[in-house]
Protein backbone atom coordinates (compact mmCIF):
# COMPACT_ATOMS: atom_id res chain seq x y z
CA UNK A 1 0.00 0.00 0.00
CA UNK A 2 1.04 3.68 -0.76
CA UNK A 3 1.55 6.22 1.86
CA UNK A 4 -1.47 7.37 3.20
CA UNK A 5 -2.39 10.26 5.35
CA UNK A 6 -5.61 11.19 6.93
CA UNK A 7 -6.89 14.84 7.15
CA UNK A 8 -8.67 16.61 9.52
CA UNK A 9 -10.38 19.54 7.92
CA UNK A 10 -11.57 21.79 10.39
CA UNK A 11 -11.96 19.27 13.51
CA UNK A 12 -14.50 21.47 15.95
CA UNK A 13 -14.13 18.72 18.99
CA UNK A 14 -10.65 17.93 20.16
CA UNK A 15 -11.83 14.58 21.87
CA UNK A 16 -12.19 13.64 18.44
CA UNK A 17 -8.98 14.23 16.97
CA UNK A 18 -7.91 12.31 20.25
CA UNK A 19 -10.01 9.96 19.11
CA UNK A 20 -8.42 9.75 15.34
CA UNK A 21 -5.05 9.55 16.73
CA UNK A 22 -5.29 6.59 18.56
CA UNK A 23 -7.69 4.64 16.15
CA UNK A 24 -4.97 5.49 13.40
CA UNK A 25 -2.30 4.35 15.43
CA UNK A 26 -4.12 0.92 16.31
CA UNK A 27 -4.05 0.43 11.95
CA UNK A 28 -0.37 1.51 11.86
CA UNK A 29 -1.07 4.86 10.61
CA UNK A 30 0.67 7.92 11.95
CA UNK A 31 0.87 10.85 9.25
CA UNK A 32 -1.82 12.87 10.98
CA UNK A 33 -2.85 16.55 8.89
CA UNK A 34 -5.12 19.10 10.57
CA UNK A 35 -6.46 21.40 8.58
CA UNK A 36 -7.04 24.57 10.84
CA UNK A 37 -8.52 22.52 13.88
CA UNK A 38 -9.98 23.69 16.91
CA UNK A 39 -7.39 24.71 19.66
CA UNK A 40 -6.53 21.15 20.90
CA UNK A 41 -5.29 20.28 24.94
CA UNK A 42 -5.49 17.95 27.98
CA UNK A 43 -8.72 15.91 26.34
CA UNK A 44 -7.52 15.55 22.93
CA UNK A 45 -4.51 13.86 24.14
CA UNK A 46 -6.60 11.85 26.58
CA UNK A 47 -8.56 10.55 24.06
CA UNK A 48 -5.09 9.76 21.62
CA UNK A 49 -4.33 7.67 24.87
CA UNK A 50 -0.60 5.71 23.56
CA UNK A 51 -1.29 7.76 20.21
CA UNK A 52 0.43 10.86 22.04
CA UNK A 53 2.90 10.68 19.03
CA UNK A 54 0.56 10.53 16.32
CA UNK A 55 -1.00 13.81 17.83
CA UNK A 56 2.25 15.39 18.53
CA UNK A 57 3.55 15.30 15.29
CA UNK A 58 0.28 16.43 13.63
CA UNK A 59 0.90 18.91 10.83
CA UNK A 60 -1.23 22.07 10.59
CA UNK A 61 -1.43 22.09 6.24
CA UNK A 62 -3.72 23.67 4.70
CA UNK A 63 -6.18 23.18 2.32
CA UNK A 64 -3.72 24.85 -0.70
CA UNK A 65 -0.86 22.56 1.00
CA UNK A 66 -2.64 19.18 1.16
CA UNK A 67 -3.15 19.69 -2.51
CA UNK A 68 -0.03 20.14 -3.53
CA UNK A 69 2.08 17.87 -1.31
CA UNK A 70 -0.26 14.75 -1.96
CA UNK A 71 -1.09 12.58 -5.61
CA UNK A 72 -3.97 10.92 -5.14
CA UNK A 73 -6.75 12.74 -3.04
CA UNK A 74 -9.72 10.59 -1.50
CA UNK A 75 -12.82 12.61 0.10
CA UNK A 76 -14.19 10.54 2.58
CA UNK A 77 -18.32 11.79 2.87
CA UNK A 78 -21.72 10.42 4.72
CA UNK A 79 -23.67 8.21 2.67
CA UNK A 80 -26.64 11.13 1.80
CA UNK A 81 -29.42 9.31 -0.74
CA UNK A 82 -29.13 12.68 -2.38
CA UNK A 83 -25.80 12.61 -2.93
CA UNK A 84 -26.03 9.36 -5.18
CA UNK A 85 -27.84 11.52 -7.61
CA UNK A 86 -25.51 14.65 -7.91
CA UNK A 87 -21.99 13.85 -9.41
CA UNK A 88 -20.09 15.73 -7.30
CA UNK A 89 -20.40 12.87 -5.07
CA UNK A 90 -20.84 10.25 -7.51
CA UNK A 91 -19.89 7.85 -7.99
CA UNK A 92 -18.41 6.77 -4.64
CA UNK A 93 -16.53 3.73 -3.43
CA UNK A 94 -16.86 1.76 0.00
CA UNK A 95 -13.45 1.52 2.50
CA UNK A 96 -12.94 -1.65 0.64
CA UNK A 97 -13.15 -0.31 -3.06
CA UNK A 98 -10.83 2.27 -1.98
CA UNK A 99 -8.74 -0.34 -1.09
CA UNK A 100 -8.68 -1.91 -4.27
CA UNK A 101 -8.19 1.20 -6.25
CA UNK A 102 -5.01 2.90 -3.97
CA UNK A 103 -3.41 -0.67 -3.38
CA UNK A 104 -1.01 -0.40 -6.79
CA UNK A 105 -0.64 3.36 -6.41
CA UNK A 106 2.96 4.27 -6.33
CA UNK A 107 2.68 8.20 -4.25
CA UNK A 108 0.93 10.15 -1.87
CA UNK A 109 -2.25 9.51 -0.70
CA UNK A 110 -4.39 11.58 1.17
CA UNK A 111 -7.75 10.64 2.91
CA UNK A 112 -9.85 13.77 3.72
CA UNK A 113 -12.64 13.63 6.47
CA UNK A 114 -15.10 16.88 6.83
CA UNK A 115 -16.30 18.72 9.62
CA UNK A 116 -18.03 16.71 12.47
CA UNK A 117 -21.37 19.35 11.38
CA UNK A 118 -21.59 19.41 7.80
CA UNK A 119 -18.42 17.36 6.32
CA UNK A 120 -16.97 18.37 3.17
CA UNK A 121 -17.78 21.40 1.38
CA UNK A 122 -19.00 20.62 -2.33
CA UNK A 123 -16.12 22.75 -3.61
CA UNK A 124 -13.47 21.03 -1.50
CA UNK A 125 -15.47 17.68 -2.45
CA UNK A 126 -15.23 18.58 -6.33
CA UNK A 127 -11.54 18.94 -6.50
CA UNK A 128 -10.36 15.30 -5.01
CA UNK A 129 -9.69 12.81 -6.86
CA UNK A 130 -11.95 9.46 -5.52
CA UNK A 131 -14.93 9.72 -3.23
CA UNK A 132 -15.44 7.43 -0.28
CA UNK A 133 -18.66 6.66 1.42
CA UNK A 134 -18.71 4.41 4.53
CA UNK A 135 -22.16 2.55 3.67
CA UNK A 136 -24.63 3.74 6.66
CA UNK A 137 -28.00 2.81 7.94
CA UNK A 138 -30.34 5.72 6.12
CA UNK A 139 -32.06 5.87 9.46
CA UNK A 140 -28.77 7.23 10.96
CA UNK A 141 -25.73 7.58 8.23
CA UNK A 142 -24.30 10.19 9.79
CA UNK A 143 -21.01 8.33 11.48
CA UNK A 144 -18.58 9.90 14.32
CA UNK A 145 -15.60 11.59 13.01
CA UNK A 146 -13.01 9.32 14.93
CA UNK A 147 -15.19 6.52 14.01
CA UNK A 148 -15.29 7.16 10.12
CA UNK A 149 -11.51 7.28 10.49
CA UNK A 150 -11.41 4.01 11.95
CA UNK A 151 -13.28 2.50 9.44
CA UNK A 152 -11.44 3.54 6.76
CA UNK A 153 -7.76 3.16 8.17
CA UNK A 154 -8.93 -0.89 9.00
CA UNK A 155 -9.83 -1.53 5.63
CA UNK A 156 -6.51 0.43 4.51
CA UNK A 157 -4.46 -1.14 6.72
CA UNK A 158 -1.92 -3.61 5.52
CA UNK A 159 -1.15 -5.71 8.50
CA UNK A 160 0.31 -9.21 8.97
CA UNK A 161 -2.05 -11.87 10.58
CA UNK A 162 -1.42 -13.91 12.57
CA UNK A 163 -1.15 -17.43 11.92
CA UNK A 164 -1.30 -20.68 12.83
CA UNK A 165 -1.15 -23.41 11.43
CA UNK A 166 -4.14 -25.56 9.82
CA UNK A 167 -3.46 -29.85 9.62
CA UNK A 168 -2.62 -30.93 6.09
CA UNK A 169 -5.10 -33.81 4.44
CA UNK A 170 -2.73 -36.12 4.80
CA UNK A 171 -2.92 -35.02 8.57
CA UNK A 172 -6.91 -34.99 8.58
CA UNK A 173 -7.04 -38.19 6.95
CA UNK A 174 -4.90 -40.04 9.45
CA UNK A 175 -7.52 -38.39 11.92
CA UNK A 176 -10.23 -39.70 9.97
CA UNK A 177 -8.49 -43.41 10.39
CA UNK A 178 -7.99 -43.18 13.65
CA UNK A 179 -11.59 -42.49 14.09
CA UNK A 180 -12.51 -45.64 12.31
CA UNK A 181 -10.89 -48.50 14.26
CA UNK A 182 -11.93 -46.39 17.32
CA UNK A 183 -15.20 -47.20 16.20
CA UNK A 184 -14.31 -50.33 15.45
CA UNK A 185 -12.77 -51.04 19.06
CA UNK A 186 -16.41 -49.66 20.45
CA UNK A 187 -18.63 -52.04 18.06
CA UNK A 188 -20.05 -49.48 16.24
CA UNK A 189 -22.68 -51.36 14.26
CA UNK A 190 -20.89 -51.32 10.59
CA UNK A 191 -24.24 -50.72 9.10
CA UNK A 192 -23.75 -47.27 10.18
CA UNK A 193 -19.90 -46.64 10.18
CA UNK A 194 -20.32 -45.48 6.35
CA UNK A 195 -22.55 -42.27 7.51
CA UNK A 196 -20.84 -41.90 10.65
CA UNK A 197 -17.28 -41.23 9.29
CA UNK A 198 -18.82 -39.13 6.55
CA UNK A 199 -20.49 -36.89 9.38
CA UNK A 200 -17.65 -37.03 11.49
CA UNK A 201 -15.45 -36.15 8.20
CA UNK A 202 -18.11 -33.01 7.67
CA UNK A 203 -18.03 -31.65 11.17
CA UNK A 204 -14.01 -32.09 11.07
CA UNK A 205 -14.28 -30.57 7.81
CA UNK A 206 -15.93 -27.64 8.38
CA UNK A 207 -13.99 -26.47 11.72
CA UNK A 208 -10.42 -26.36 9.95
CA UNK A 209 -8.83 -27.77 12.58
CA UNK A 210 -5.14 -26.94 13.43
CA UNK A 211 -1.98 -29.22 13.89
CA UNK A 212 -2.27 -28.95 17.36
CA UNK A 213 -6.18 -29.83 18.15
CA UNK A 214 -6.10 -33.00 15.77
CA UNK A 215 -2.53 -34.07 18.02
CA UNK A 216 -5.23 -33.27 21.02
CA UNK A 217 -7.75 -35.40 19.37
CA UNK A 218 -5.67 -38.74 18.38
CA UNK A 219 -4.62 -38.18 22.39
CA UNK A 220 -8.44 -38.99 23.59
CA UNK A 221 -8.91 -41.43 21.06
CA UNK A 222 -5.44 -42.99 22.45
CA UNK A 223 -6.49 -42.73 25.98
CA UNK A 224 -9.75 -44.39 25.42
CA UNK A 225 -8.76 -47.13 23.97
CA UNK A 226 -6.00 -47.68 26.63
CA UNK A 227 -8.78 -47.39 29.02
CA UNK A 228 -10.91 -50.20 27.27
CA UNK A 229 -7.42 -52.03 26.93
CA UNK A 230 -7.03 -51.88 30.54
CA UNK A 231 -10.19 -53.02 31.72
CA UNK A 232 -10.70 -55.90 29.50
CA UNK A 233 -6.68 -57.43 30.07
CA UNK A 234 -7.30 -60.28 28.18
CA UNK A 235 -8.45 -58.55 24.97
CA UNK A 236 -5.27 -56.13 25.17
CA UNK A 237 -3.19 -59.36 25.88
CA UNK A 238 -4.48 -60.54 22.54
CA UNK A 239 -3.61 -57.43 20.76
CA UNK A 240 0.25 -57.52 21.79
CA UNK A 241 0.42 -61.11 20.71
CA UNK B 1 -27.76 -12.09 8.29
CA UNK B 2 -29.22 -13.63 11.45
CA UNK B 3 -29.97 -11.21 14.08
CA UNK B 4 -26.72 -9.84 15.49
CA UNK B 5 -26.60 -8.10 19.42
CA UNK B 6 -23.63 -6.62 20.82
CA UNK B 7 -23.30 -7.18 24.16
CA UNK B 8 -20.85 -4.55 26.08
CA UNK B 9 -19.78 -6.62 29.22
CA UNK B 10 -18.89 -4.37 32.58
CA UNK B 11 -18.03 -0.97 30.50
CA UNK B 12 -16.56 1.27 32.72
CA UNK B 13 -17.35 4.71 30.78
CA UNK B 14 -20.63 5.72 29.96
CA UNK B 15 -19.53 7.64 26.96
CA UNK B 16 -17.68 4.77 25.64
CA UNK B 17 -21.57 3.06 25.72
CA UNK B 18 -22.83 5.95 24.02
CA UNK B 19 -20.47 6.18 21.19
CA UNK B 20 -21.15 2.06 21.17
CA UNK B 21 -25.18 2.80 20.28
CA UNK B 22 -24.42 5.22 17.95
CA UNK B 23 -22.24 3.37 15.68
CA UNK B 24 -24.42 0.45 16.78
CA UNK B 25 -27.12 2.12 14.94
CA UNK B 26 -25.06 3.66 12.31
CA UNK B 27 -24.70 -0.01 10.50
CA UNK B 28 -28.46 -0.51 11.85
CA UNK B 29 -27.93 -2.61 14.59
CA UNK B 30 -30.44 -1.96 17.84
CA UNK B 31 -29.86 -5.00 20.07
CA UNK B 32 -27.68 -3.59 22.60
CA UNK B 33 -27.08 -5.73 25.88
CA UNK B 34 -25.16 -4.33 29.05
CA UNK B 35 -23.86 -6.72 31.85
CA UNK B 36 -23.16 -4.91 35.02
CA UNK B 37 -22.57 -1.39 33.17
CA UNK B 38 -21.29 1.60 35.22
CA UNK B 39 -24.36 4.59 35.37
CA UNK B 40 -25.44 5.75 32.53
CA UNK B 41 -26.45 9.23 32.60
CA UNK B 42 -26.37 12.66 30.24
CA UNK B 43 -22.67 11.78 28.77
CA UNK B 44 -23.59 8.52 27.25
CA UNK B 45 -26.57 10.11 25.59
CA UNK B 46 -24.72 13.06 24.76
CA UNK B 47 -22.59 10.50 22.79
CA UNK B 48 -25.34 8.31 21.49
CA UNK B 49 -26.71 11.55 19.51
CA UNK B 50 -29.08 10.20 17.63
CA UNK B 51 -29.33 6.79 18.80
CA UNK B 52 -30.82 7.86 22.26
CA UNK B 53 -33.49 5.06 21.57
CA UNK B 54 -30.60 2.34 21.43
CA UNK B 55 -29.47 3.37 24.43
CA UNK B 56 -33.04 3.15 26.07
CA UNK B 57 -33.57 -0.09 24.92
CA UNK B 58 -30.62 -1.68 26.14
CA UNK B 59 -31.31 -4.65 28.28
CA UNK B 60 -29.36 -5.48 31.62
CA UNK B 61 -28.51 -9.16 31.16
CA UNK B 62 -26.43 -11.70 33.64
CA UNK B 63 -23.74 -13.44 31.66
CA UNK B 64 -25.78 -16.34 32.57
CA UNK B 65 -28.87 -14.55 30.41
CA UNK B 66 -26.84 -14.32 27.62
CA UNK B 67 -25.42 -17.47 27.77
CA UNK B 68 -28.66 -19.01 27.62
CA UNK B 69 -30.19 -16.31 25.35
CA UNK B 70 -27.85 -16.79 22.56
CA UNK B 71 -27.37 -19.49 20.59
CA UNK B 72 -23.75 -18.51 18.82
CA UNK B 73 -21.57 -16.67 20.70
CA UNK B 74 -18.50 -14.58 19.52
CA UNK B 75 -15.74 -12.78 21.92
CA UNK B 76 -14.26 -10.35 20.62
CA UNK B 77 -10.64 -10.16 22.05
CA UNK B 78 -7.44 -7.36 21.29
CA UNK B 79 -4.77 -8.88 19.08
CA UNK B 80 -2.36 -10.49 21.78
CA UNK B 81 0.74 -11.84 20.37
CA UNK B 82 0.69 -13.99 23.49
CA UNK B 83 -2.76 -14.99 23.18
CA UNK B 84 -2.42 -16.93 19.05
CA UNK B 85 -0.23 -19.75 20.75
CA UNK B 86 -2.91 -20.42 23.48
CA UNK B 87 -6.15 -22.27 23.01
CA UNK B 88 -8.28 -19.86 24.91
CA UNK B 89 -8.12 -17.43 22.21
CA UNK B 90 -7.21 -19.44 19.50
CA UNK B 91 -8.12 -19.56 16.60
CA UNK B 92 -9.39 -16.21 15.71
CA UNK B 93 -11.17 -14.75 12.91
CA UNK B 94 -11.05 -11.07 11.38
CA UNK B 95 -14.47 -9.41 11.46
CA UNK B 96 -14.81 -10.11 7.61
CA UNK B 97 -13.86 -13.76 8.83
CA UNK B 98 -16.56 -13.51 11.48
CA UNK B 99 -19.29 -12.61 8.57
CA UNK B 100 -18.70 -15.44 6.63
CA UNK B 101 -18.98 -18.05 9.72
CA UNK B 102 -22.20 -16.62 10.61
CA UNK B 103 -23.95 -15.50 7.31
CA UNK B 104 -26.22 -18.60 7.08
CA UNK B 105 -26.53 -19.05 10.72
CA UNK B 106 -30.32 -19.17 11.79
CA UNK B 107 -30.87 -18.15 15.10
CA UNK B 108 -30.01 -15.79 17.90
CA UNK B 109 -26.25 -14.64 17.86
CA UNK B 110 -23.87 -12.34 20.28
CA UNK B 111 -20.62 -10.57 20.15
CA UNK B 112 -19.27 -9.88 23.21
CA UNK B 113 -16.67 -6.82 23.92
CA UNK B 114 -15.55 -6.84 27.40
CA UNK B 115 -13.90 -4.43 29.67
CA UNK B 116 -12.35 -1.05 28.46
CA UNK B 117 -9.19 -1.75 30.85
CA UNK B 118 -8.99 -5.47 30.78
CA UNK B 119 -11.23 -7.29 27.77
CA UNK B 120 -12.93 -10.55 28.65
CA UNK B 121 -11.58 -12.82 30.80
CA UNK B 122 -10.15 -16.05 29.95
CA UNK B 123 -13.08 -17.87 31.67
CA UNK B 124 -15.46 -15.51 29.74
CA UNK B 125 -13.51 -16.71 26.08
CA UNK B 126 -13.72 -20.35 26.74
CA UNK B 127 -17.37 -20.12 27.19
CA UNK B 128 -17.61 -18.83 23.61
CA UNK B 129 -17.95 -19.96 20.02
CA UNK B 130 -15.81 -18.30 17.94
CA UNK B 131 -13.28 -15.56 18.62
CA UNK B 132 -13.19 -12.49 16.84
CA UNK B 133 -10.12 -10.24 16.48
CA UNK B 134 -9.78 -6.71 14.68
CA UNK B 135 -5.87 -6.89 13.15
CA UNK B 136 -4.33 -3.82 14.96
CA UNK B 137 -0.71 -2.89 14.83
CA UNK B 138 1.51 -4.52 17.63
CA UNK B 139 2.37 -0.72 18.47
CA UNK B 140 -0.78 -0.36 19.80
CA UNK B 141 -3.20 -2.84 19.19
CA UNK B 142 -5.82 -2.04 21.88
CA UNK B 143 -8.67 0.03 20.16
CA UNK B 144 -11.70 1.93 22.37
CA UNK B 145 -14.39 -0.10 22.46
CA UNK B 146 -16.88 2.19 20.24
CA UNK B 147 -14.09 1.80 17.71
CA UNK B 148 -14.23 -2.52 17.31
CA UNK B 149 -17.81 -2.10 18.27
CA UNK B 150 -17.67 0.45 15.19
CA UNK B 151 -15.85 -1.80 13.10
CA UNK B 152 -17.23 -5.08 14.03
CA UNK B 153 -20.67 -3.63 12.57
CA UNK B 154 -19.44 -2.46 9.78
CA UNK B 155 -18.51 -5.53 8.97
CA UNK B 156 -21.22 -7.72 9.67
CA UNK B 157 -24.04 -5.12 8.24
CA UNK B 158 -26.48 -5.84 5.58
CA UNK B 159 -26.99 -2.88 3.91
CA UNK B 160 -28.20 -2.00 0.44
CA UNK B 161 -25.36 0.08 -1.32
CA UNK B 162 -26.86 2.82 -3.35
CA UNK B 163 -26.45 1.77 -7.17
CA UNK B 164 -25.20 3.56 -9.78
CA UNK B 165 -25.68 2.20 -13.35
CA UNK B 166 -22.41 1.58 -15.44
CA UNK B 167 -22.51 1.68 -18.40
CA UNK B 168 -22.83 -1.19 -20.74
CA UNK B 169 -20.07 -2.47 -23.42
CA UNK B 170 -22.23 -1.02 -26.06
CA UNK B 171 -22.30 2.28 -24.85
CA UNK B 172 -19.24 2.24 -24.32
CA UNK B 173 -18.16 0.55 -27.67
CA UNK B 174 -19.92 3.50 -29.44
CA UNK B 175 -18.38 6.20 -27.56
CA UNK B 176 -14.70 4.49 -28.76
CA UNK B 177 -16.20 4.80 -32.15
CA UNK B 178 -17.11 8.32 -31.17
CA UNK B 179 -13.59 8.64 -30.56
CA UNK B 180 -12.05 7.41 -33.45
CA UNK B 181 -14.23 10.02 -35.25
CA UNK B 182 -13.53 13.05 -33.38
CA UNK B 183 -9.56 12.05 -34.19
CA UNK B 184 -10.37 11.87 -37.84
CA UNK B 185 -12.12 15.63 -37.74
CA UNK B 186 -8.83 16.67 -36.20
CA UNK B 187 -6.61 15.07 -38.42
CA UNK B 188 -4.90 13.30 -35.82
CA UNK B 189 -2.42 11.20 -37.52
CA UNK B 190 -2.82 7.69 -38.79
CA UNK B 191 0.28 6.22 -37.74
CA UNK B 192 -0.85 7.08 -34.48
CA UNK B 193 -4.35 6.21 -34.17
CA UNK B 194 -4.17 2.68 -33.30
CA UNK B 195 -2.31 3.47 -30.02
CA UNK B 196 -4.12 6.50 -29.23
CA UNK B 197 -7.45 4.66 -29.58
CA UNK B 198 -6.02 1.56 -27.18
CA UNK B 199 -4.97 4.57 -24.73
CA UNK B 200 -8.50 6.03 -24.35
CA UNK B 201 -10.03 2.53 -24.20
CA UNK B 202 -7.36 1.82 -21.22
CA UNK B 203 -7.91 5.10 -19.51
CA UNK B 204 -12.03 5.30 -19.93
CA UNK B 205 -11.98 1.31 -19.51
CA UNK B 206 -10.77 1.57 -15.70
CA UNK B 207 -12.43 4.68 -14.74
CA UNK B 208 -15.71 2.52 -15.47
CA UNK B 209 -17.81 5.19 -16.34
CA UNK B 210 -21.42 6.08 -15.76
CA UNK B 211 -24.14 6.23 -18.45
CA UNK B 212 -24.56 9.51 -17.74
CA UNK B 213 -20.36 10.00 -17.96
CA UNK B 214 -20.62 8.55 -21.41
CA UNK B 215 -23.43 11.08 -22.60
CA UNK B 216 -21.50 14.03 -21.04
CA UNK B 217 -18.30 12.63 -23.22
CA UNK B 218 -20.37 12.29 -26.14
CA UNK B 219 -22.01 15.97 -26.01
CA UNK B 220 -18.51 17.55 -25.07
CA UNK B 221 -16.90 15.82 -28.78
CA UNK B 222 -20.28 16.97 -31.01
CA UNK B 223 -20.15 20.51 -29.59
CA UNK B 224 -16.41 20.30 -30.39
CA UNK B 225 -17.21 18.75 -34.10
CA UNK B 226 -20.03 21.66 -34.32
CA UNK B 227 -17.40 24.47 -33.36
CA UNK B 228 -14.89 22.82 -35.79
CA UNK B 229 -17.72 22.82 -38.56
CA UNK B 230 -18.73 26.64 -37.72
CA UNK B 231 -15.52 27.82 -38.26
CA UNK B 232 -14.83 25.57 -41.44
CA UNK B 233 -18.16 26.83 -43.35
CA UNK B 234 -17.10 24.79 -46.41
CA UNK B 235 -16.24 22.33 -44.47
CA UNK B 236 -19.39 21.67 -43.30
CA UNK B 237 -21.48 22.09 -46.25
CA UNK B 238 -19.24 19.44 -47.83
CA UNK B 239 -20.30 16.83 -44.91
CA UNK B 240 -24.11 17.42 -45.08
CA UNK B 241 -24.11 17.14 -48.89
Amino acid sequence: MPEIAIVLVEPLHEGNVGFAARVMKNFGFSDLVLVDPCPLGDLALACAMHASDVLENARNLTMEEVFSEYQLIVAATGAYSKSVCRSTRMPYYSPREIREQIRTVDGRVAILFGRENRGLSNEEVRRCDLICTIPASPDYPILNISHAVGIVCYELADLPRGLYQLAEREEMERLYEHLDTFLDRIDHPDFKRRNTLLMARRILGRTRLTTREVSTIHGILRRAEWHMEEENPEEKKGVEE
